[in-house]
């Protein structure tokens, strides 16, 4: 094997053609082939010499393909919320996102606040693992629950977790309290990222009805009582993506229910500072003796998506699972972001960001329905919901919401298909129409693209 | 029953006492536990009045005994981390904790950063879930790889994606990589932040001798064979607790075992900035043909706790795989935090800070050996580690760690024993010793206490 090892020339093309009996034209590809994979060099002028041991690992080419055994199936639930949280590409108008748009965000008073932060240089040192108690005080003080005036029930400041942001919350809730296998029932249609989490922690999901008024008590306590779930997860206050608030008749019912089936019920509270309409009723942690409910309530809804702080408010031993899990998923949450939360939520600035922010949501909610009853008067709403940032419009029976989804992109508008937020069949086609993400001009030229998009696809 | 029911006046305490043959005491003490469950009210000049239903769940006492069933058993591992992570009692001096101390925090620097990052509204919207590119370009830089500089294997931009610390790198590698059941293999000791995410995971977790050379190739090989496992965490830099460093002539032996195997290793590069002898050998997954290596590389120890930012890196299709984990996770880290991140790394404060912190660290590392020395001969370790912030020192045998602790943190100095370091039963006792966290002087005194702790318990 003399003159085979690295650094040996190759014979040229014509001996190897003599000596293969080969065309000169496969002789040739062959070698572009090996120079291509690392294998050989070719020197010009000199010939072409081997370049190094021929194991694919050392190839210019990775080789990836022993990831496939070893990382085994594909965890479901990944894709929509890709989708969900992907920019849109420019040009496009957004009637899609779950954030506020840049010019409702509260910018001045968001960086007013981080600079008052940058001069305490405590905040980088390390505080508690559970946050910082004045913060958590806060958060307790704003489910306006009758503990934080020293009744019984509701949330206190020890109760109280900080995260980093909505989402971590609920990771943290949903992995802490759950094995895979166990069920999870939610409102359905609901928010897509429960659903997401919930299939790469392994559980089964077993959709509740709910309508108008939110989930229906008598389908929430027959669905315990079935598949004898310990954990419900939904939105009372403004529901993504339905829109509904959970009927005042209704509540002392759902936490019956829980109650009697000895079962958590997670009451993500992610929309409470985008009330349009009137006041926005308590949650439901506000009237729960037994700590029944875990509580989640972020800001980054209503101040900035950069503003990633949420808080989980649970008692007794669930409080102290919690804090463990969230101890193993990420120690803490950093202390600037903390102390620029707590700077901008005891501001002035903050109160008149709500009250601007109300009064905005309230003239693109309505310039998006406006705007329907213009172009697409079918898809108007029967009823607007009273807080939050969509419209969840019903398409007529047979449409392809997907489908619908695509032509808008083409026609420049994004909108998201209403079929990722059930979990199960939907019951009729649905779009999510946000009119949070978009100026009411906007909104406006972005329904005129709808209704060309429907007009092809229909 | 009449009179008994809500607003029923109780009988005085001179009528309890007649009435019970009870001694006013015992009475006035019975009244006091019933208004402190929230029974009966005590209206001053009134008397005492049944307050509402005795049934649990409406009194002032939650009744959370439900929640037993609910929670079911409680994961294993989480002590440990708690009690890393607890803040030393004012007084003690800690030889104990996983960060710098303040005075060795860059904190003009961190305070310049974020104050720069205030004056950047656009840091607070929304960017790429994965961070920002600029970031995930620094920190694939920082691995030293030949990709960033064009050559074949190591770490890209697009490999790179940022996390809110290295604790939250590691919960998703994990989460995302394994099931239930699956085996991890560790070096032992190792780090126990590992060790609690695994237990809470379900993991198996199956120890791997190492020596102050790092992990033992062939033992590695062996264990790799005989488990079938497909994870490998380890420290190879400043090993914690141990301060090993994975010997050059390793190296390439690991990472065959690793190939061999059709298995991932993760490489939690923690301390790379903690370097005090000489140059750091550069990271394995710089050698790293085929994306066998999962780096995290985290700014969190070399700057300060509340920068909680790291970069998880990983190639072909685990790198997608850790992208939708990450995503359903927690979605994006704080824009502010990045932007923040950025300012400090890029500025010309990042690397003064770095060569005040090696030369800071030799001489607090060098005042520990030498107190030993002084104080306790025999603790002195045979070789100090080349970077990192630990002494791993080794007791007589028969010693209890862990009531060496206890009684140390009774003569006011912290030091953590080493037994919750091993998977399974320790070789021999031992302490990590931290020299980060306390400044010379103090270094002196805790040693002193710790040897009359040891006097005692002897």
């Amino acid at each position: 094997m003399a003159g085979s090892g690295v650094g040996a020339r190759l014979p040229s093309v014509r001996e190897l053609t003599a000596r293969h009996q080969a065309s000169p034209v496969t002789v040739a590809a062959a070698i572009r082939q090996l120079v291509a994979e690392g294998l050989v060099e070719a020197r010009p002028g000199q010939g072409t010499f081997v370049s190094g041991a021929p194991s694919p690992g050392r190839s210019g080419t990775p080789e990836f393909s022993w990831q496939t055994v070893a990382l085994g199936e594909r965890r479901a639930g990944e894709d929509e919320l890709r989708a969900l949280l992907a920019l849109p590409p420019a040009g496009a108008i957004p009637l899609s996102g779950g954030y506020l748009d840049v010019e409702l965000q509260p910018t001045a008073a968001l960086g007013a606040a981080l600079a008052r932060a940058a001069r305490q240089p405590a905040s980088w040192a390390r505080g508690p693992v559970e946050g910082r108690p004045d913060l958590r005080a806060w958060f307790a003080r704003s489910t306006g629950s009758a503990a934080a005036s020293g009744g019984a029930g509701g949330l206190r400041e020890d109760d109280m977790l900080l995260c980093a942001g909505g989402q971590a919350a609920l990771s943290t809730v949903v992995r802490a309290l759950t094995s895979p296998g166990d069920t999870l029932l939610v409102e359905s249609p609901t928010y897509l990222g429960i659903l997401a989490l919930a299939r790469s922690a392994g559980l089964r999901v077993v959709p509740v009805p709910a309508d108008a008024d939110g989930v229906r008590p008598d389908q929430l306590e027959a669905a315990l009582a079935y598949t004898g779930a310990r954990l419900f997860y939904c939105q009372p206050l403004y529901a993504n993506p339905s829109g509904a608030t959970l009927a005042p008749g209704r509540r002392a019912s759902v936490l019956a229910a829980v109650r009697a089936a000895g079962a958590f019920l997670i009451e993500d509270d992610y929309a409470r500072d985008l009330t349009i309409d009137g006041e926005a009723p308590p949650p439901l942690a506000a009237d729960d003796p037994d700590g029944h409910v875990i509580h989640i309530r972020s800001l980054t809804k209503s101040a900035a998506p950069g503003l990633r702080i949420a808080a989980l408010g649970a008692r007794g031993p669930a409080g102290a699972r919690l804090r463990s899990a969230r101890l193993v998923d990420d120690f803490f949450v950093a202390g600037p972001l903390q102390q620029a939360t707590l700077e901008l939520v005891t501001s002035p600035g903050w109160d008149r960001h709500r009250r601007a922010l109300r009064a905005a949501l309230r003239t693109r909610r309505d310039a998006l329905a406006s705007a329907l009853a213009r172009h697409l008067p079918d898809l108007v709403p029967s009823v607007l919901p009273r807080g939050g940032l969509h419209l969840w419009v019903r398409l007529p029976d047979g449409t392809d919401d997907i489908g619908l989804s695509a032509a808008a992109a083409a026609e420049g508008v994004i909108v998201f298909p209403g079929r990722p937020w059930y979990p199960a069949e939907p019951q009729a086609p649905h779009l999510r129409l946000t009119y949070a993400a978009a100026a009411p001009d906007l909104i406006e030229e972005g329904v005129r693209r709808l209704a060309r998009a429907m007009a092809k696809t229909s």
